[in-house]
């Protein structure tokens, strides 16, 4: 048995630097950016505490911006079987979370617990 | 003084049938189909029982497939004005609601509050 939540939307940015990003999204959501995140140099940048239900993170992207979802769970890989049975297929793993692709051609990331190491009690089990 | 607070993440689908794409995605997410909701003939298929802190919502759409987020506002006007002030450009007024575009390229909505003609208790206030 396992468990899995959606647990963030990340804007992903086809930018060398966020900072212009990172002053309008953060306004625009009112979410500060979190103080250990320098949006000038980092790759991912948090808007908010990152305790919200949904976190809402900025990347850094080369391929054209869009916005994806991220999915935790606390088996990475058998979550990745799960939905590679519904449909979905591996794109890329990139160290502990996979980039999968939806049946309706949306990517997707499936990651580890986001937040102190577990999912949420309201996740989903899936046995 | 309004109120605006990020409120649902809209998955577009260029598709003529959204069943395939609800049949995917609620199981992805462990959220089951709206009962009143179609998704072989509707244009919006909400996906949970639309009272989660975040909507999910699939979208029938023209162009190409993404994801979108939408932000509610006790006051459409001021709030795209304000995201105006921002940067954000007004694309395109649909009923109630006004898409934009973000500086960095993303589209998303202003909308009317999505639940109970309110705007949640942690809104943010903007004077």
């Amino acid at each position: 048995m396992h468990k899995s939540k959606l647990v963030a939307a990340v804007i992903d940015c086809q930018t060398e630097d966020l900072t212009e990003a990172a002053r309008f999204w953060s306004a625009a959501l009112g979410r500060t950016v979190a103080a250990s995140d320098n949006p000038a140099k980092d790759k991912y940048v948090t808007l908010g505490s990152g305790k919200e239900e949904l976190i809402v993170l900025l990347q850094k992207v080369p391929h054209p911006s869009r916005v994806h979802l991220d999915i935790e769970s606390d088996d990475v890989e058998q979550e990745v079987k799960r939905l590679e049975a519904l449909g979905a297929k591996r794109v890329e793993q990139i160290k502990t979370w996979w980039v999968m692709e939806a049946p309706t051609g949306h990517r997707f990331c499936v990651v580890r617990p986001q937040r102190d190491g577990t999912v949420p009690d309201d996740a989903n089990e899936w046995s």
